[in-house]
């Protein structure tokens, strides 16, 4: 089915997540010559835990330009250095529905891969809310554009959750392609940060691991499905 | 058990809702005579897929007279003209607890009629959100008017949606009221869309018939209920 | 992606419900050349509510049959005329576990549709569950075939059920085929029974409208997605 | 509402089971004249802990005919001394859906008052699944009756349990009736057990004090509704 | 394992909800002599239903103060006396998420008790969500302090909710110290109200007293879990 | 809380659930001197995918005598040598209620460690689902054993399910102890395979990795808390 994809639309609340949650997925459809788009939606110098905290917003820019190339997309970013890192939830929610739904008509894509809601951060939950939102079926001849294949994606982060953990039913093997993915990681390197970091390399790892073995193989991503209309 | 209600009071966010979602238990109450006032949230002229971009306050406030006649229903716009249309995530939640609370204790309703939060529609999140917190329990001996039932309605958009669907367990029989219903939907003909349309009159007949057969007849409406005293 | 199906395995608890829950998605893919296979689990002349008490064996047998002829596919009774019927929650379950996964080694199916496990009806909920456990991923290099795609079908009346209803994700527009399917549940005829019986062609068209509108066409069936390993 | 229920079954899956759940609303609906029946399903001299072992079924018997004449329910023991305490998996589920459609059809009730199957005892588990099999939605042209009203009652016990507490919505206030609940549970006197035991009267006295603050009175009973047709 | 238990840090979206939920538990820690400390969000003179409604600033400070002596613990308030009560959904999660991690940072408490999301109301809601956010798993190598016990305390109004109830696995006997609960709950005298108010003493008691036989005690409080750490 | 524990009780359905579920925890207690006992439900010859077809009673009696050295537990089998893997829902509930309690009233244990019921194999949920009802709370007075601590341990294949996956809450650092862990894995030598299947240590240890980094520690175990009593 990854042959038919011919246009991805990824939605990534900050510069890594993309890159951390889907980078094999974007790989292999990038090798299959998909055209693939990110929508960032918050980037800036914010300071983490564990970084180096003089970032700066073009280092970041510098870091998703090199990952581009490495995997392969064109790319936009909603709020570029305007101190709204984390706070998504204070932009009013039609704001971001109308820029999804700008996003969706332009490019048209088959496929649109977005974060979980189920996650503690409020950037995340703003972008899978109005996303979903924007993401509702309104049939083609009224001028929407109903994408096909909607998929959520995961990373070791949100295991911290509140509830059940949404299980992924979709899965795609990376084994030929976790090299890539772990590069495309290390490329967003203010973020680094060593084991037992959630987000380090071994996480990543061990995630792609477990969720291999789900399907028989070395390493894959897993992704709930909120919509797959099959033709 | 309807002929024992004798007022209602019926949160709608927008124009339509009320009538797409609970038209026909609305015939039916009407037709017994109880009394029933509309609290709609959000009315102005906003652009919706598939309708003609022209539409203005002036004729929405003329189709929900048109339908208020038909369904027997008194009325108020909490933000009328005010291109707060999918922006209710942006109103301070006390203030909208504070008008239903003032509404449920000056109209005294025996049953409150409110949309699902299970919605990825903003205004219908937020109108559910604090009429959940308006109809709290408190005694009425401390000075706040107890709502003895309160129903959540459905209508066919709400299957878009990020979970599980709630199983409505209330039911309705508008085997003869559905053309009353389906009058009141095309009233509001600004908004009105043929099939394939999410919100036809297609879809909202299918769900009737299957909401029907739940209960062994040809049509009916049905409900989640969050709170029913018995007496 | 439906193209890409070649061999697919349907488990009916039933006679009927293969038809009535995914008479469409098979008539589409028997039209594109698939192998398909359907595992009934019990058949025999069990009295229905509405039914005419004097079916047969035979009879059912040769409705079969002629729906076989009709969707296109080969088949096999599991409990045939052994007065099983409602009554698979006595069978060991290792012994349906046994079943499923002789039938999955032999056929190596791209493709399964399974009833739902969240119904009310005892030998729906065996065939689930004993399905899941037959379709457990173990890589194939260690002698069981992995089933990438798990497709759960849905019919009007699991509706009735104790819990929020489990969302179909998956949809296939069956706009096309839909008449097909309904000859197909015709073809069944000593269980048919007119509206507003739960099973009536009323009912059955209703889902599919919802369905359809759901992705923006006029009749569909829509699946929950156990796995699906893209590729 | 109340006032128009004529006819109620109750299951009970041990002797006192109704009682203690909701011998409130039986004593309420008795004192409008309602018929009511109580299905038992199994009763036996079986050894609960903290109780004296020497209980016979002749005490049981003796029990329950004193709590029908104080709640006003008729009776019937669905497997009486048959050493199937705990043991109602062992029964295939269609004997048991078969003597409820048996009932129902009998009793033809407004109401049924059934056990959660939110509960850690298998009796209660078989009791609940195949009562919802039993109460599935046939319309009443094809022979079978539908009980418009179908509630799920509870007791301190079921707080033992592994997933989220089912929400009760449906109330009663009791508060002139739970002394005669409690006289109720105290003439179950082979059961009777002090406090701190899970089933004595300050826990019954607790949960009906926090159920009648949810309405605003002094102690109610709570129910969660499976279905409930208005009319 | 309360023994172990050095620093405590509860988050308590208003004056009386710490006491209300997590007296006893406060009461057993002090005896031990635990570090407690209470940051309270929001505190003005805010009428409630069934309240006098001339309280002032300054008499809730002076409750909050006999009532820190009672139970022993330190405290601050984050939005005193500047009308945000119930207004919590409109500061910027940042802000609350950033203040968090700073109280969690400077106390390195061993346990945090914080308020359910499962509640109606937005300040215990915004408290709760943040709180989460500020409490995510970050190695303490990389400059944050993990929390290696988080409890969420319930009160008898969290009954009014929309879904499941959240069960709570974690129990404190407080049979020992419950009069010190209720009074200190009796201290907030400006909001306390008589039975059948949802949070009177009766109400509070009947929780206390239902939570108990769960662990077989008279009286007890019970937590859900988020994490806990075993060392 | 780990040094309180002085005896412990692991219930496994088959042989080598245990280790691979919780043989990081019980390394842990066993080096601090606990009494643990483990109960293994079913063991005999069955045969599994990729093992050696040729496995004995007596291999597998060989292997958990050897696990039993390393990690430090008695043990006991219900069903050995009787061809009942796979099978332990054909058995009674009451009988698997019966011999739990047995264990319980004579261990008394503190902390008891389950299989988790949210699993597609029919002996872990027989596991499950009886020894929830055997460790119903009923107060120590009326003659039953109150087991403070219940833990729901995971292993890599709970991933395969049908619904959200329950997140665990308690964890426990093994770091120091996956060595002791990995081996006692391979001791089970009759039933070890390699990457990619489910059960094999490069899972087993990808989940460790993840668990760990959930509390910023290289590797851990988690459980799901049932009860927790504190004191």
């Amino acid at each position: 089915m990854l042959s038919t994809i011919e246009r991805v639309l990824v939605l990534s609340p900050h510069a890594d997540d993309a890159a951390l949650a889907c980078g094999g997925i974007m790989a292999r459809l990038a090798d299959r010559g998909a055209e693939m788009m990110v929508q960032f939606m918050t980037v800036d110098g914010f300071h983490h835990y564990g970084t180096d905290g003089g970032t700066t917003y073009r280092q970041r820019l510098d870091e998703i330009e090199a990952v581009a190339k490495l995997l392969g997309f064109s790319w936009d970013i909603a709020y570029g250095d305007q101190d709204l890192i984390e706070k998504l939830d204070t932009v009013p929610k039609r704001d971001l529905v109308d820029l999804f739904e700008k996003r969706i008509n332009e490019l048209r894509p088959d496929l649109v891969l977005i974060p979980s809601g189920a996650d503690y951060d409020q950037d995340h939950v703003a972008t899978f809310e109005t996303a979903v939102a924007a993401l509702r079926p309104i049939a083609p001849v009224f001028g929407k554009w109903l994408v096909p294949h909607v998929l959520v994606y995961e990373s070791p982060k949100i295991m911290w959750w509140v509830d059940a953990i949404p299980r992924p039913e979709v899965f795609v093997d990376i084994s030929d392609v976790i090299d890539r993915k772990l590069e495309a990681l290390a490329a967003y390197d203010t973020q680094a940060r060593p084991s037992p970091h959630i987000r380090c390399e071994e996480a990543v790892t061990a995630l792609a691991c477990l969720r291999g073995k789900e399907i028989g193989v070395e390493h894959a991503e897993a992704f709930k499905v909120l919509r797959s209309v099959l033709s």
